[in-house]
């Protein structure tokens, strides 16, 4: 968690643009000092995105004119691109400080960025106890609680007083991610409790620490998936939430702000799931290339082609009953666009549902069925538009009865597939946001043509319309 | 903002399924002394759900068994519907000791949801103070700072010192959101600045605050939208964002745990949007009956077969050249199929890309053009599997020639809408979100079936292939 530090309100974006333009201005005529003036009250993330909108040759230039514990705070905020840009253009006495001086949470960040060869330099020339502590987290799973904390925190011992604990928080307040939160820990670093800055102010400085702080807290380990630490601290409204290994040792924290970051991932990861777009490491889709672009949207589109592909079969196979009547093709696409919207609706809400937990009350079964009944009652609704439509256009009753029969069939299939299969792949431990909507639509194409062409089909034969 | 409170580490909807059975059990018995040393080490959230889940009748009893302090924060967790019965079943008494201790934002919050007669009612009963705050914060429009904000916050004056602030944070602590952020006023109210009480505890006891404290100030006002007051503290980690008013006059302070559930209700809306399903007011679909469920789909399903209704007039224009090659057809899903997925890519990541603010750095014609490069680059490399495919089951060069040059031409125009209608949306200050993948992918249909029939019939006389 970052100290605040002012800005005046205007859109950032807007503002971010006047900084660094004025920036680049001042860096060229050479006014140094003029910059320190114009950066002064300016936050340290818009620093770091106007001194990353700058040419790269004055990249370095721009950072060296920043107070030294704010240039470790603006780095932090950097664009990897940048932060490596930087590595390469600053004395290597400049970096090592830098590095030395980061959060461990963010020197991490920055080292699954970096080649293997530099970080392997980076960290032989860290201080033991830093060098330590970086290695230690870089041991943890990638998206755990272990890489997401910070092991900057305020411990307190049980024995203490209030006074003797503000004294503590006083000390090490420049040195620590957060002092609103303080963890108590025994002799063997297992943590006993928690308390609040706000509750050490209030209490009577000679109380004693395990008199005042809570008793029982909500931990997670080093190896939690990072969105259940998100859902903790979402759901409690902590400001942080303590790390414990297996030995319930207290080795970290993670702080309400990195926490905000990754609910906007998942989010970011679930909306591209939607779209069949391959979310990536960084989530910077608009500053890839073209061919990163091409990999990440490809896969997906020849999985879903394949798909397709099965459906041009289904139809070529179906060809007498198209031969005898060509305007029933005029509502395959209907039909199946149908099914798909319905269907894409159906698995929309269950994802959501399953990465919210706002569908665990409900249980499988019965939000199943009740996506089923709605998609066969959503099927006739619309039945009563199509019926006449394709009665009309397809020119005979035969049409406007094939449509009107697999309109409803594929509407109720497509919202129990909706529903069931990204349920079921929550069931299996996969990812229930590959059964979103795309693969939902396609796969309706196939039935849904199938169910079509048959239905007429076998009207034709026995009812001889026409 | 919530105290921190503690609960064994265990799966937050085990621990509270766990506790509802107790708890029903307990109050059956009539124990109720165990009820109150059960629900003790209890987060109040978990409190909240366990007895949303009790039968309605037992609700009230469980509810009047917790520590008056808890109760009230414990409501506040408690879903709408809940909220309601408890209110119908406390006595007039307790319900107003319950309104008037809620917080601002959270009596607000339920007074959103309680018919008008019941609000008049309850407001006519509240003290002056809680009163006129309440009906300010009403007076705010949904969905902004105004709404969201709490008025309970600590602020200093500019002539207090370090040690004057330190004693009115101790004596304000048990009645205001956060003691975290502090704001600093000037006679009129006007905000001239804000100081952490990470700074206050660690200055100098003796120091004034208008030497300590930050003057550049990021703010918001009771009118900005309920988005840019996340995307503003989720930008610069803040704990807390001051509101002022159109005078400048601090009216409020909007806190992170506020923000993150802003950040997730507009990520819902998003996915919603890109599944074309309506998000509800209060995003609870999986509590909503199949009535209302029905109301948020048909809508946009029925706007979509309006389209679809298009393709399939389209379609039958076309049905001399049809009945011509009726093989032709069999392509027709997996053309628009493809388009229609490549259109959703595009619309998802440029949709996500304005709601994260990462689009703004590219400008938006670089955006456009950058995604038909890519349309047309992703159709040359379908091409290669769908070209083969079509001249064999298509049984005809012609068939394979069609399907292939309409494919390039579907996937670069259905990329290149994909971008620019949300652009185009978002310059319009409409709802880019309404762009989203249903809607692209259904335009793409009509268009698709033109091109390839067109294209079929231009060869059919042109090449007289067959």
């Amino acid at each position: 968690m970052k100290q605040t530090k002012g800005a005046i309100a205007v859109s950032s974006s807007e503002l971010v643009e006047m900084v660094s333009q004025q920036l680049q201005t001042l860096l060229i005529a050479g006014s140094y000092d003029a910059v320190k003036i114009l950066l002064e009250p300016v936050q340290p993330v818009d620093i770091a995105e106007a001194i990353g909108s700058l040419p790269r040759t004055v990249q370095a230039l721009a950072f060296r004119l920043l107070r030294k514990d704010e240039a470790i705070e603006v780095y932090e905020y950097l664009d990897a691109s940048v932060q490596q840009t930087l590595l390469e253009r600053l004395r290597s006495g400049e970096i090592l400080e830098l590095v030395e001086e980061m959060s461990p949470d963010d020197r991490v960040r920055l080292f699954d960025e970096l080649p293997a060869k530099v970080v392997r330099r980076l960290l032989a020339e860290l201080s033991p106890a830093e060098r330590r502590i970086t290695a230690q987290l870089l041991g943890y799973e990638a998206e755990t609680a272990g890489r997401l904390m910070t092991t900057k925190f305020i411990d307190l011992k049980e024995f203490h007083s209030a006074s003797q604990a503000l004294a503590i928080v006083r000390c090490r307040a420049r040195d620590t991610e957060t002092v609103y939160s303080l963890y108590v820990t025994d002799r063997s670093r297992h943590l006993t409790g928690i308390l609040s800055l706000r509750d050490l102010v209030t209490v009577d400085p000679d109380s004693s620490i395990a008199d005042v702080m809570t008793r029982e807290v909500v931990s997670v380990s080093t190896d939690t998936d990072q969105e259940e630490v998100a859902r903790a601290i979402q759901r409690y409204d902590f400001l942080a939430v303590p790390v414990v290994d297996r030995e319930q040792r207290l080795v970290g924290i993670v702080t309400v702000d990195d926490v905000i970051d990754v609910i906007e991932k998942e989010a970011t990861r679930d909306l591209y799931a939607a779209g069949a777009v391959q979310a990536g490491d960084e989530d910077d889709y608009f500053q890839s290339n073209l061919f990163t672009i091409a990999r990440r949207r490809v896969v997906w589109l020849l999985i879903l082609l394949a798909a397709n592909a099965g459906t041009s079969a289904v139809i070529a196979s179906q060809q007498a009953v198209l031969k005898e009547i060509v305007l029933l093709s005029a509502f395959i696409p209907l039909l199946i666009g149908a099914g798909g919207n319905v269907g894409a609706q159906s698995s929309t809400v269950v994802i959501r549902g399953l990465s919210t937990k706002r569908i665990q009350n409900l249980g499988v079964w019965r939000a199943i069925w009740r996506e089923s009944l709605a998609g066969l009652f959503l099927g006739l609704l619309l039945l009563i538009g199509v019926l006449p439509w394709a009665w009309q256009i397809g020119g005979s009753l035969l049409v406007g009865a094939a449509a009107g029969i697999s309109l409803v069939a594929i509407t109720t299939l497509a919202a129990t597939a909706g529903a069931a299969l990204p349920l079921l792949f929550d069931r299996m431990s996969l990812d229930p946001a590959l059964m979103s909507a795309p693969f939902i639509t396609t796969a309706t194409d196939v039935v849904g043509v199938f169910i079509y062409l048959q239905t007429a089909s076998w009207l034709l034969v026995h009812f001889r319309f026409h």
